[in-house]
């Protein structure tokens, strides 16, 4: 693991690594986050997973939570959205190949070699984060925004004893059924839409919810709400009963203004249930 | 004046507006945050100076700022660091020209028919503001960052009837004894040292002081200390018994990251003076 930058932040640690990932069979990048408590004790980690086009970068810098995540004693991470360099696939729109990972293992060409971000974020980077820092590899909860939001709440639905909680902003989240969603589910995993399924964060949720409460927030005037389908969402949520806080947010629009305006309720989220374990 | 985006954040609106600048004699870009008080009432206003590079855009995405405006009510200006624009003069040099203003009114040729920073901010821009925001022309406060810190604590020296209270992150303290200084206040200025006077803080807090209690941040592992010379300003203040805080932050160095961490400090610092008024 190399170190690409450290800066010091809210008397912890912000900084940014780079490592050759297996999964990916490429160099990745990551921005991690430790509060000032990871000085002396190890501390519950919350995963931050981004958005179409976004790196390791963009909430990192723009989310404002390094101050609450202080205050709580977590630390967060924020991964790349998927392999990147020039031996990497990549398509010339914005929303598909580099920079828009989808949180799947490809099993198509020519995308298979390299874009296996669930293995890479589920089990390779978690083992290295827990090697590398002080970590609590009991307590780590899972969020993110648009696409990543849609990641969060696939993994924590589908690996709920790994994922201690889970919330997401404005998630993709009903990507079977989006513009957002199809094309890419069928460029990475095949026409089979059954092989989509443990992908849709909707689907998962009428098939199997989640062990905690869960918490959304999206914005009522985002400008991607067709692509978002938060109606599918919320209601599986009400039919399955899951116990969940799904807030639409009047006025508020799908950029990080709107995130960083709600980051300090999803952390102190977290930290509940995470300091809770 | 034309509306270039505004998105909801911390209940609240955040605003990029541009206008034909009579002073700068181009379009000028600036960010504007009204926090949720200005719904229905009139409230302060803290500008907020940007440093070399930087455009309208770097502290009011990077510094989390508005969250703690909006929780003490007050707005928030992020003007750009100088005039902008094909027909405007330019340098190679990052720290010259476009993105280098330092916040004078250039004498110089070729400088001197765009680069009036000066009286855009102290003059066009407030008057500006106060015809088209719910802002409280007598509760001004100025912060800024690194060149936006110079510009910060000058302008509230010589003008203490309009900035009613000041601070700084990481200013650059002394510009006639420093290498981020002297190249461009001659450039701007020309080479009588005595015109620059006006436009250094160390020297303007040796002459005449603030009338009122002056806030200073600066990370102790900056990697630009031998530039900004915080001993100059530092040494002034206790030499004149200047009422003011000055932190030497451990650990902390340049980036928007120590902007950030100490960001709640200096906003409740301001309000506290602005809403006294």
């Amino acid at each position: 693991m190399k170190i690409v930058s450290e800066n010091a932040c809210f008397d912890g640690l912000q900084g940014v690594y780079s490592h050759a990932s297996n999964s990916c069979a490429c160099d990745m990048t990551f921005g991690m986050y430790l509060p000032p408590e990871a000085k002396t004790q190890k501390v519950p980690v919350l995963w931050y997973l981004s958005g179409l086009t976004c790196t390791h970068e963009n909430a990192m810098t723009k989310a404002g939570a390094q101050g609450w995540a202080a205050e709580h004693g977590i630390a967060l991470v924020f991964p790349d959205t998927s392999p990147r360099g020039q031996g990497v696939a990549d398509d010339d729109e914005y929303d598909l190949g580099q920079g828009a990972g989808f949180y799947v293992n490809a099993t198509q060409q020519p995308w298979a070699p390299h874009f296996q971000m669930w293995d890479y974020l589920t089990s390779e980077l978690p083992a290295l984060l827990m090697k590398e820092f002080p970590l609590i590899e009991e307590a780590q909860g899972i969020t993110g925004h648009s696409m990543g939001g849609h990641g969060a709440l696939t993994m924590a639905m589908n690996l709920p004893e790994q994922y201690k909680s889970v919330s997401a902003f404005a998630p993709i989240a009903n990507p079977s059924g989006s513009d957002w969603g199809r094309k890419q589910l069928a460029a990475y995993l095949g026409d089979n839409e059954g092989d989509w399924q443990a992908h849709d964060s909707s689907l998962l949720m009428r098939e199997k919810g989640y062990r905690g409460h869960v918490l959304v927030d999206q914005g009522a005037s985002d400008q991607f709400l067709k692509l978002l389908k938060p109606e599918v969402l919320s209601h599986a949520i009400a039919e399955r009963r899951q116990p969940a806080t799904f807030r639409m947010q009047a006025g508020y629009d799908h950029s990080y203004f709107f995130v960083a305006s709600f980051m300090e309720d999803h952390i102190g989220f977290h930290a509940e249930t995470l300091y809770g374990i």
